[in-house]
């Protein structure tokens, strides 16, 4: 508890500066790399040597961050906690550009996971994400965050009777507004031939037709381009972009003791960022550990994970195979991976459901979890997680020796339950595997609410986790 | 027919035996090792010789035994036989204390793939399933199976009139009894705080609060405790547990040639067990056998298999290849594999419904399977099963080295069909395969109708299988 | 463009000549031997040498082909192209022998993911497909195709007044015709027993009862077999099929500049050929290449690929991995597959909709491609497809090596989109994807429409992108 605080204001720094999912990824590399970590590419071949911390990511929107025990000898299994860093939002199309209605600038987006949902009315929002540039025969990849409010979703004033209050086509009325079309320069309108009439090409670059940024919203297309330090002759250097709208709200504390944390983006930042940084605290044990542990972070969650930088894909799997065969020196075969599986454990770690007190008659009792008192365990008899008895045991002996506490969850009979990154690696992996997260309010909602003290207890479970894993495995073999 | 009612026995004591996954994968492991099959663990190292017999178990839930033909040369491919052994069935819940009420201690369970059913009032319901306990600084697994007539859902009386006929709310009318509040020792109540007032805690040791008993019914705790012979002061010891509810009642013939057999859980255990007994007796004809043979047990198949021990999990083709790789000397890389999956076939054996006299229009004339028959292949358009033109004359031909009638199954253009495992595991390995299952009589209640022969009938037809495998194939060999 | 009208011929013929699934695969193993690919069989051992193109098949109805490079050194990518060769259609039941009408010969068949639909009635259906066939003790597959209208579905004329529009039941008014009952003959009626009161069995062959072909219409089975070459006593050679009605007009151009192409079971032969013919015709360049170029083809698309045949198989991960180890020399481990799957790049190529004029207003503007433009990236925020800006960028950037021009597809928000067999693939290796494709008119219609240099376009992009994306991946190395 006392020592659990310090994490409060990181972690609300964290979300305030990491509002998309390339920045939040970008963000925790920078800080392994403090912490020593030493990047891997999944291109090259790796040389890992027992007592040091690596790192490797996918697509930039996954990582999986691992140190490897001085005393591992191959075979060992690993301590793992998986989570994903995605969240809810509003993703802009292909061609963003749509023609200007009524004097506004709007812009094209499209629905990631239902949202923009009901909470997204009047909401101030960025927009940011990656940029791909071309700079002389490379492409690289530059972030970009226009960090003050430019788009909004306005509502109807109830004033016009019916038509203020919805149901609202997601297509027609809940396109952004993000400027004013500005009257003085007569800049000639493009010749509009008829819609449909011309294949909507992808623009793409030099020798003929329109490029990529022709195809953008041009005022976006400069603020994006300055953002980037790019000239305005150089804007035609961007090869593409992926970009997203979030809220500008900073994270803060709240609650009469400050003993709420109130953000957006909680859902899985919250459990993604507590087991980095465990992984980080838990390096100075690692000299006389014999284990890997592993911090992994995956996308796309909240769309169904069937994606490679998803859960769904081999990311871990992948990355486990690759560690232990360069720490293995020769080749090993399917029986060295099968030992260290058996040998893991993996933390599948989503927020959960805190007890909300409006609406009792919804949980279950005795497996309603509070805020601000330890990691829940969720539970559920229908496989839509991985909770079993071993894996409650195991974690619950790790929590003992930090004395973390630990709390359960789990649906009432007469209602259906979410599903997590959980079953998907451990069925892919086949490692004993538990779902046990951090818990919050108002899942889902554009701006969730968590306890303040929440993420640092995640933290040191988590630490307890990694640190004690080795030793709490010994009661489980035989 | 003559020889096929010498299973009918045998089966029927399996089943009694073994009425939760775990005792059925626990029966199945001792019945592998006297036939001398050889336990492998998924931690270590396998070194495994051509001739010899092996088995391999998930989270004892899931298992899969193999035996190795004398002549097996690496890449040749295995004959397997894949099942289910869960059942539906009544889980406990995390916490599953609840309040006594009227002097019952009563117990929380959650629906299994929706068990309890309106077959399941008033049936003798036992307890049992795993416990973890703490041996000294070792976490062991026991099987507990309180195997005398535990818990019951009763129905009231009719006397009472209207209230006495449904429908009933299954978190609120179907709590099962466990037993009596004993009135000698004042035990003292609980200071009731409101419900959900504390957080719910998981109970966990040593040296703060409850430990994992405390949550858990104490009169459960000491019967597991006793069953385990632990003394009282030492049941803090059990770390955690899964406990399911089952008909205590004995499998057994029926019908006046005993023709029948009644029991519980017939749901896919009669096609798993019938799986292991033909691996155990085509043993003594693997000696000049060049494949390998193999029975697949899965678990979580009722509630759509995405666990590491159900059949999304990796779990088979991992086992194979290890297999595989630990009988090719040095490291084998995919080829091996590959060779080995194109040479193998998948008989994925789930019930199927035996036509039922009181209700005939439900059914497709021609492909409405009878009782004693014979195996029946179930087909569908829409690749809900895996049966093809190609594996249907592969089993048509090893059933005929064993003169084994096969019928067949299919529902009518206007209605729907169940799945199986079939195509999980299929489309995993890219083994050839098959649905084929046993039928049985109104599937999903809690005790179900399958003719005597059955059992006999499907370990003769799966012996035709797993012997004439290798010879047939020759025939799709060129 | 003016090279991709070479395409057109080809590709007409292959749907004409192959009209079934097995027929599809078939003509693709013919032509990837004349191409100097090697015939791979999932059972052997493979050894394989840079420079060298393998294939290996499943189910004779999924296909992989692959050409190594000259310069190839292990840990390289492959550059991998993958669709789907089932179609929509009607299946033969696995009794299909109905009793006869006013003189006509009928057919028992069932519905593949909703055919036969309203497009189906009045058309020409030819029978074709696999059958499995005893000679002396092999089992072979022989393809048969009647390759002449048998089976029709016949309309009322509109003469009759209202018995003749609809709405028709699947089961009992869209029985096909394959024939008259011959008046001479006097062809002997089964004996009748009581509905139900006979066990459904398979017939089986030799030593009792009825054999498979007395189960089916005698005279499809004497058609058949006359056209595998069978005399009148061997039949029942026949030991069982998979045959399914197809729409025997042949595929051709049309359009006034012949810049259609008309032709059923478009969806999705149009793309898996055109990804074979890049692979076949990038062979010379493959001396100075360091990579895999790979064309992979499924089955079962349309009922959701949980066949191994089917993209949830895992075919390709299995096919990677034999030939980058049988490459590697001595076996590689896990990190090798790495770093081949991190340098891999998938296409995943299912058709897409092309823009319907009769039909406007369901499409969304800019994202609507046209015929004989381009390969269309299609694009979905809820992750039902792959596509995302890093793989857009690198198609983008092959495609410019060929001076390709690409489309973009994405649904209305008020709408639901299909699926495609890129998420399957790309979550299971973990490569880089893409999902594009060749856009088509009419999709599910028994006869659909795409642009005649549409399969050469693709072809060309296809290969752009096998040849260019060595050269390509560099700008995104670093």
């Amino acid at each position: 508890r006392h020592n659990a605080a310090k994490y409060t204001q990181p972690f609300c720094e964290f979300l305030t500066k990491n509002p998309t999912v390339f920045h939040a990824v970008q963000a925790i590399k920078d800080e392994l790399e403090e912490a020593g970590f030493t990047a891997m590419s999944e291109r090259n071949e790796w040389k890992l040597e027992a007592g040091k911390s690596y790192y490797v990511s996918r697509n930039g929107s996954a990582l999986i961050a691992f140190t490897v025990g001085g005393q591992y000898k191959s075979g060992n299994g690993a301590a793992i906690l998986a989570g994903h860093v995605d969240a809810l939002t509003a993703k802009l199309k292909p061609v963003s550009q749509v023609p200007n209605k009524a004097g506004y600038v709007q812009l094209g987006v499209a629905q990631y996971a239902g949202a923009p949902n009901t909470t997204w009315w009047d909401r101030d929002l960025g927009i940011g994400g990656r940029v791909l540039i071309k700079e002389g025969d490379k492409i690289v990849t530059k972030l970009v965050k226009l960090d003050w409010p430019i788009a909004r979703i306005p509502t109807l004033a109830p004033h016009f009777g019916a038509a203020a209050n919805g149901p609202f086509n997601p297509e027609t009325q809940m396109v952004p507004i993000i400027g004013l079309e500005d009257t003085s320069s007569s800049a000639t309108p493009i010749q509009t031939a008829e819609p449909f009439s011309n294949p909507s090409l992808i623009g793409q670059g030099s020798n003929y037709g329109a490029s990529f940024v022709s195809t953008q919203p041009p005022r976006l297309v400069k603020a994006i381009g300055n953002a980037l330090g790019l000239r305005m002759d150089t804007y035609s250097s961007i090869v593409n972009w992926e970009l997203e709208l979030f809220d500008t709200q900073p994270a803060t504390v709240g609650g009469l003791d400050k003993e709420f944390i109130f953000a957006g983006r909680i859902d899985d930042k919250l459990c993604s960022w507590a087991a980095v940084q465990a992984l980080i605290e838990s390096q100075d044990q690692s000299k006389d550990s014999s284990i890997i542990k592993v911090a992994a972070l995956f996308d796309d969650e909240e769309i169904g994970s069937l994606l490679r930088q998803g859960a769904r894909g081999n990311f871990l799997p992948q990355t486990l195979e690759r560690a232990v065969c360069s720490l293995a020196g020769s080749a090993p075969g399917p029986d060295l991976m099968g030992r260290v599986y058996a040998n893991s454990f993996l933390v599948s770690s989503d927020v959960t459901h805190a007890v909300n007190p409006n609406f009792l008659n919804v949980y279950l009792e005795n497996h309603a979890p509070h805020l601000n008192t330890g990691l829940v365990v969720s539970a559920d008899s229908n496989g839509h997680m991985t909770t079993d008895a071993v894996s409650t045991a195991v974690l619950t002996r790790c929590a003992d020796t930090v004395g973390a506490k630990l709390q359960v969850f789990q649906i009432r009979n007469d209602s259906r339950s979410g599903g997590t990154v959980g079953p998907m690696l451990s069925s892919m992996t086949g490692i004993r595997a538990i779902d046990a997260g951090i818990p919050q309010l108002s899942m889902h909602s554009i701006r969730a609410t968590t306890g303040s003290l929440d993420p640092g207890l995640g933290v040191i479970c988590f630490m307890g986790f990694l640190n004690a894993f080795e030793k709490v495995d010994m009661e489980f073999r035989h």
